[in-house]
């Protein structure tokens, strides 16, 4: 505490993202990064625009990729916002639309960010716990509340809920914002965006960074009707003016439209995941059924602290946290068939315990 | 206001930001970018890196622009923050560094991004005055107060403090934090960097958008000591983990490293505004000393929302507010000379009053 600091502070607890260490050939599944590029046409857009431009300030409304985005999605391009990362949006999200004299519900095993955007904003939240097989039972969020935040999938399990039974989340709290977290949509979920015509308390937050290969360009988006829209763009025209940089817009635009590459790149990522379910499973470990790029498995012999040591020091990179509930559990990526082939044989040479 | 808002969301006062209009062949001197581009030598690394790396987060601490930059400055890499434009740094800086028991201080007339942060962080600011001839006095600022920031030059006005006048006011309020916003500190200012070694309260904050050609890219940073930083550090990790995508951070890099394309941009700009200076006054405007990329002027007998009215038929864009004692002023980028003589001739053709 320094008597500089604003007295918030001191009572922050900063996320802890992933590991990006700078080491050569890891074989990095920690971060939920595509294992593919992005498509082609996204590096020469930003070839292109990599020019004397880049002088001006960038579209502070990010137009032309709102518009990619809403024809995408079928809603108007004011149904839409975009921000540097989903985390960023999320961020506004918090500020904007979850703080509430009710309380804000969300899992007691989800995104670690959640908590920290609440003490950020100084949002009062009630952690939902999962049931024993680490999903999320609707039945536990029929209470008063002010605002609800769920993941689906949800993160780290990678369980999803069925859109039936979003639809009957957010109809049953018309009175608060329900913000459905879409970052693992596409590998196997289905999306929320249809709802919004429908549900004007419904937020759908989706992002660039997994299905459409580009953590690099830091874009996500939420989609809603526009009152939340309107909320979002208010905080971020107090916030930054431009939080798109050109080329982050011109390559997300890019990636948008590329639904070819985007299609072939999540099947193969979930046909990647249903053979190394398959894998992990003929070597005892006990994984939890995924709609996401990762999944969520423990070994019923092995802590997952020993395991994710194991993995590390043969330079295998998984997500592990050392807290109630799923300090056994290790959070794997998808990587290419290659990547995961190396997992499993590093895994077979673990000590006993662990085959 | 909407049911599903949180009360802060009614109570913002969005920043407006210059237009940024997509029109062909205007002359552009609204925002205070660059007349010039960025350096080759960032082009090329942006095309370098256009690659399948963009799967991949960036480095969430930016490691090798903090370095970059601090061999620039003469500090540690860990006196450096960077973030996603200058407006994002003061964003948090603002959260992190100016809300205290006593107020803010800061100019009347200054960047008007000032009073929004406060009500986006329902900071209590009081606004000193600018003496006659537009000018911040010192002495003003004796008082008690919770923490200060004026951007040094001043903008719109673009008038620059001395070194030793941002020491004196660093020094007389050390139990406050003061910010020294540099973001146009290179067009014949002195830097305030110097001086963060000696005092724990100062805190300066610049950006590549002006000096460095990259308004496009979205990058800013602030240098001070580790409490300094570490609060804003604290904030950004609650905030987003990985403000600074991929391509900003080695645009940024090469544009901080290339200090003969810097150099001889900014002294293009000065000795542009220098004779505009002069073809203003020649023309009847009186125009404040500006140490900026830009001039603050009005025409004695001509309304100044007739004469931006005036420039923008003609397809020449200034900035101008309708606000207390500067209704008459106009901001004006400065462009390449062809683009100031445009602006000139223009002038000229004015109805008399303004010749």
């Amino acid at each position: 505490m320094s008597r500089y600091w604003s007295p918030i502070v001191d009572t922050l607890k900063p996320y802890v993202a992933g590991e990006q260490p700078r080491i050569r050939n890891l074989v990095k599944l920690n971060t939920n990064e595509n294992p593919y590029g992005p498509s082609p046409k996204v590096l020469a857009a930003i070839r292109a625009a990599a020019d004397d431009g880049l002088r001006l300030y960038p579209d502070p409304s990010a137009t032309v990729l709102r518009e990619a985005i809403a024809a995408r999605f079928g809603v108007q391009p004011d149904e839409v916002f975009a921000g540097n990362g989903s985390d960023e949006v999320l961020a506004h999200t918090f500020q904007a639309l979850l703080k509430h004299d009710k309380p804000l519900l969300y899992p007691d095993i989800t995104y670690s960010f959640y908590p920290t955007y609440s003490r950020l904003y100084d949002i009062e939240a009630v952690e939902i716990p999962l049931d024993e097989a680490f999903r999320i039972r609707l039945a536990d969020y029929d209470r008063s509340c002010g605002a609800i935040i769920i993941p689906n999938p949800n993160a780290p399990t990678g369980v999803a809920l069925s859109l039936a039974e979003i639809e009957t989340l957010v109809a049953g709290h018309a009175d608060a914002p329900v913000v459905i977290d879409e970052a693992y949509i596409d590998f196997g979920g289905e999306t929320a965006a249809g709802l919004i015509s429908r549900y004007p308390n419904l937020l759908v937050v989706q992002t660039l960074s997994k299905s459409r290969s580009l953590a690099g360009m830091r874009v996500g988006f939420a989609l809603g009707q526009r009152p939340l829209i309107d909320a979002l763009e208010r905080v971020k025209d107090s916030f930054n003016s431009y939080p798109l940089d050109r080329l982050a817009q011109v390559a997300a635009t890019a990636a948008v439209e590329d639904v070819d590459w985007f299609e072939t790149c999540r099947h193969k990522i979930i046909a990647t995941r249903e053979r190394l379910t398959g894998e992990l499973e003929r070597l005892g470990f006990e994984v939890l059924p995924s709609q996401a790029n990762f999944v969520f498995a423990r070994h019923p012999d092995l802590p997952g602290a020993e395991v994710y040591a194991g993995l590390r020091a043969e330079g295998v990179l998984v997500r592990h946290w050392n807290k109630p509930r799923i300090a056994d559990h290790l959070r794997i990526s998808i990587g290419t068939d290659a990547e995961c082939e190396r997992l499993i044989e590093v895994l077979k040479s673990l000590p006993p315990a662990a085959k």
